[in-house]
């Protein structure tokens, strides 16, 4: 099931829509350093500081949390992202330490 | 380096042209077909029967190719692809596992 976010339970999770989120360097790279980050890190879209329009931010963010890479949540009056770490491990393990490791090689 | 034939080297492989090359379901079934079969199996294009061009099917598997995911060689008048499998798992293991994995489900 899909809420009303877009977030898919961890057991939707589907290796195609993950694989094509993370086909993007951007947002690989967003997915790259919130594994790197403490668990349970919650980083806005802006702290990214990507060269982009906030529309196509808004976008690629919109991308991880429909694969169900990434969990966002209101806080105030902004929006934060946390990783989908344990969803993600249970459903394709290996795959973020993939992709944390080619993002630490930059 | 890339070969004439649009082959990287093992350590070239990089993880995002993998994760593009992968996130096309028919590209994915190729690469989950080949890493279910025993090692250093050769499969022509068309024996995977897939319902599209000819034209469609050599543009999938040069992505593959480029990608550094399969190995095409000229076998008499029709070439052959084989999956780099010890390249892949070099470079990012665990992903063919995952990739054979979600095929194997369908």
């Amino acid at each position: 099931m899909v809420d009303s976010e877009g977030h898919p339970d961890g057991d939707e999770i589907a290796l195609g829509s993950v694989l094509a989120a993370l086909a993007d360097p951007l947002r690989r790279q967003v997915v790259a350093e919130l594994a790197r980050a403490p668990g349970g890190t919650e980083r806005t879209c802006a702290s990214f500081g990507f060269p982009v329009s906030k529309a196509t931010l808004t976008h690629h963010f919109r991308v991880l949390r429909e694969a169900g890479l990434i969990r966002q949540v209101n806080r105030g009056n902004s929006r934060a992202a946390c990783l989908r770490a344990d969803d993600i491990e249970a459903r394709l393990p290996g795959l973020l330490d993939l992709v944390a490791a080619e993002g630490g090689k930059k």
